[in-house]
């Protein structure tokens, strides 16, 4: 019998990516839609592509519309989710899209997002060390950001085998629905067609504790990230860019060879062959995440580079990967590994 | 017992898309990827998105090679079809994504192709009148071009209600990949990116035939079409604007009613509500054609404009659609009505 | 000695383009620059490209501000000129971006536009027959719409040689800047790029008068004209496709001479060579529009395709070329006839 | 009276780009244009956005049609410039926008371009330090790459003084132009459109050792540099994000005054107002570089972004402005500071 699965932000980016991949899900039957500003439209005015669901009206995002169902995923605003997870039961498996419950230090929260913090939840990347385990059968699950998976992908084989020193630098290329729905002039198709531009430069963005907690914790020892996140003139995709300092003895074949066993049986995260490179194209849509290494033996560099789309893998691939565990699933049931391209 | 399909031309952007959606059909199973110049080739340095095929070897197109299979896809460059399927069982379903087959017409195919009819196959449109009979049981497929089935779905229902004067006017804009993957100067990134510009203009269009084919059929007499196709800086999608004088006493609402009625009934088609217009964004990767009517008083015409993806509904997903409707599966078997977007 | 000129919305994308122009034109001095929400904004916080200017400070649209000047540019949301312009001096020049002084019936533009028909100015299209005349010495001008100009100068040769029928079907595309800087949803890079759609279907656009217009005029009786815009995944550049029944006895011949001899001394619309088509690319910052026109036999219609940049010959650039005219200086100083390309 | 200068390679896009800008040079007259394969071709076909030099017909690349010429600009393929050159006479200036004689040691050339070194000819780079006088009078000039040019001018100050560590990490995005116009399937539109990929990772880029070389000698001692270059889906433009471990005591104070110090009189290298970042949009067919710089107090690095145009700041503009310095002209004649945007 199909668990029944809700989705609040439903007229967002990361929602209709969500109830995109639900469709496609063999175990979830879609319950409530919500939204906020949108409650009243039809999903079909404000999710075109969704046209199973074109006819559902979205529904305010309260809690007597959100019980009742096995899996509320949150697709909310930054600090918003405590509030509406609070009053969900216990049983019900949560899944919060939003950064609220990612970090593990408080004091990081604060100095970020500037607001009390919430608490930390089972974090949604199954591909680290410990990860799948930490996700089994939990009942709340905090999906980790769109950079942070594409960074912490790349380089905790580097850092787990101890290959690389820690100090990491990362420059990472996003398309723009990573910066969501809500309209702004720097936004405009007017402003991003035919332009790169940086953003919060020089360790303010709030992704950058993210990737240090989880490089950290492969490599078990404090790890800086100096990242620079740039937006790209595409609507979906994440290309990282991340590298540091190759530690002693490093090889190109020590590199390639712990990057192989770290992602041997990994479904979704797939080493190239060697001589090819990742590109967001070929993952778009898909919940696969492509890498590929090099050491640069003049600048003694490990160079790992990764593609996701920041929709899929990235936010709701994860989501639901990270639900299939939880839930005792298969962990690739209703997931694609296969892009839309060209 | 899953059904073996092989598939020639498979390193082009028309083979990338039949193996793309063959991968997801449940009673498909690929068994032969063949190339030309790419034989020999890893399919995953050629088409990066089909990560479960990426290790599969391109074979030579040859007929020894598509023998023993149930179904052959082919989608080769024009006037290639007839000799490879004139080698194939007879028991074999054909389904040819060129355009060899598609003219009832000898004359029409020597003006627009140049080179002798090969004939004509059931054409894999199922949504026109009579489409569906004529593909069940069929062992051969002329998939129809892909702005013939834009153009086709937008006007029939007009046509076939008496509702439009026979001289059409079409405007439409595809995206790159329609031009095929053989690298030109006028279809690189750094041309196309950024601009709009028309092509074969003054009725030279090779689907121009195929259209008038049609409509004509669906009007029970002779339509004419003005076609200028245009290239727009997007890898997919195609946005038809199709008009024609109204015929005496049209209305708007008479209008809408013969679109509600022609298309109640089909899963890939589908009318948009009064107000919302269709935009390929909303179509990328999926199987529907999205659909809108307007009827125009002071101009007294009747416009029609479709959104498809030119690469799924207009070539592989018509294919695949028709190949379910003449092996007699469910004609929606494999296909998606949700887009990917944004 | 220059003259100096104001520039009010000089925070928008007409405002911004008029003065990436008169930066560039050598009897012009750029005297105030004003916007309304913005004022007390650096420019070049606004207009990064503009670097000349960054460092001026946007002063309110106000009265005395933008007293003292030779000419007064302005770029405001439609509706908002009349106000400004009656208090200003009458020996300004005014030269009005909006919409409000195109129409000469007041009819329409109270049903295009809802409010009181503020006028008519001189219309700044100085190709059109007799345009030239009815800018020379003018102290207020009406730039045309961006869609009339393309529209406008791919058929009128046709209309004023009596080649065309007098019912007009016309197809846009253009770039997104067209649509202004207000952030709104669908005008989200995320939205637009990738994506084709129409907007304004059925006769409503409000550009749809100022082409009957100038049509008619050309043509000496009633034209008609069904338009439809698509709104293109680039930010700048029109591609309008053009079209009509050819009237009896046309031919190629005549077609092409008719606009040889309507163009031949026009120095920003250039007849393309026959066999080769408009792209915006090739317009793409310039002042020229490209034009190439053909008859379709078959369809028997007059085909006539115009690329502009709506920026530049479709809004800022028609603007300084007509006050050139006006003011009785060289038609082309300071305007370039070269894109930026690719 | 002007002088007369011819371009060789004139149908590519280094070579249209120094056309576009010679045309606005009122110095310069243009001579003779040459192609290879396109000899005999109009220059119109090719150049569309080049309008006043539709009707030219391109030459051959041989020494009698590029004599007689003041200045000589050589847009061709790596490797072909020693050949021309030494068949042109001693006083004309040539300005090389190839590779072939920017690197000083012979080592780096044969080891990165695989064949035997031409020399070195005077560095078209007038920012870097000693950069005017060495071009003051040249009678050759080698353009530099456009990374480099990029790179160079975001690292330059900090290594002149003295607030960097050797080991410099740069990854950067370029436009497709950056590709060239030769037809590639990578570079088609179908493939760049909406997909981000790396090339040339772990030191492998030809451009790499001009970056050792300019940083080098700024910090007076071997800098390496680890760059990763990435194709971004634009036509146009460069973002370089540079970082280096800070050396002792650098505060962002300091940091800031040794950018504005080192770029104070500098015509066409901008250091944005702290809070803004460079965006390639705003520097879209101008010769500006816009610069911004951060301490990353965390991972104790400096970051150093640029934005050029590939084609203006990074080929054909660098090469007019180091033709005006190296005639004694100004340097800033012909060349403009103002983006095409958006």
């Amino acid at each position: 019998m199909a668990l029944r699965a809700a989705v609040a932000g439903a007229s967002g980016y990361a929602g209709g990516e969500v109830l995109r991949l639900l469709l496609a899900h063999p175990e979830i039957e879609i319950g409530a839609v919500t939204g906020n500003s949108n409650a009243g439209q039809r999903l079909g005015a404000l999710q075109p592509h969704l046209l199973p669901l074109a006819d559902r009206v979205l529904e305010p995002t309260a809690p007597e519309v959100l019980a009742g169902h096995d899996v509320v995923f949150l697709a909310l605003p930054h600090g918003q989710s405590a509030a509406v997870a609070e009053q969900l039961a216990d049983g019900t498996l949560i899944v919060d899209c939003g950064a609220d419950f990612r970090l593990n230090s408080a004091a990081d929260w604060e100095k970020f997002y500037g607001s009390g913090h919430a608490g930390t939840w089972p974090y949604g990347l199954p591909e680290l060390p410990g990860g799948r385990a930490a996700l089994k059968g939990a009942s709340r699950i905090a999906v980790p950001g769109c950079y942070p998976t594409a960074v912490s992908l790349a380089l905790f084989p580097a850092y787990a085998a101890g290959l690389a020193e820690p100090e990491a630098v990362v420059v990472a290329a996003s398309g723009t629905s990573g910066a969501g729905k809500t309209p702004k002039p720097h936004l405009l198709g007017s402003e991003v067609m035919g332009s790169m531009s940086p953003y919060g430069v020089g360790g303010g963005h709030r992704h950058t504790p993210e990737m240090v907690q989880n490089l950290s914790a492969a490599a078990g020892r404090p790890v800086t990230v100096s990242f620079t996140p740039t937006l790209a003139p595409m609507p979906r995709g994440i290309l990282a860019t991340c590298s540091a300092r190759a530690t002693a003895g490093v090889t190109a074949h020590t590199l390639r060879a712990a990057y192989e066993t770290a992602l041997r049986d990994e479904p979704f995260v797939h080493l190239l062959p060697e001589g090819q490179w990742p590109s967001t194209a070929a993952v778009h849509g898909s919940n696969s995440a492509l890498l590929q290494v090099a050491y640069d033996e003049t600048a003694h560099r490990v160079i790992a580079i990764s593609a996701i789309d920041n929709l899929t893998k990235g936010t709701a691939g994860g989501a639901v990967q990270s639900m299939n565990v939880a839930l005792g699933l298969p962990e690739e049931l209703g997931l694609s590994t296969i892009g839309v391209a060209p």
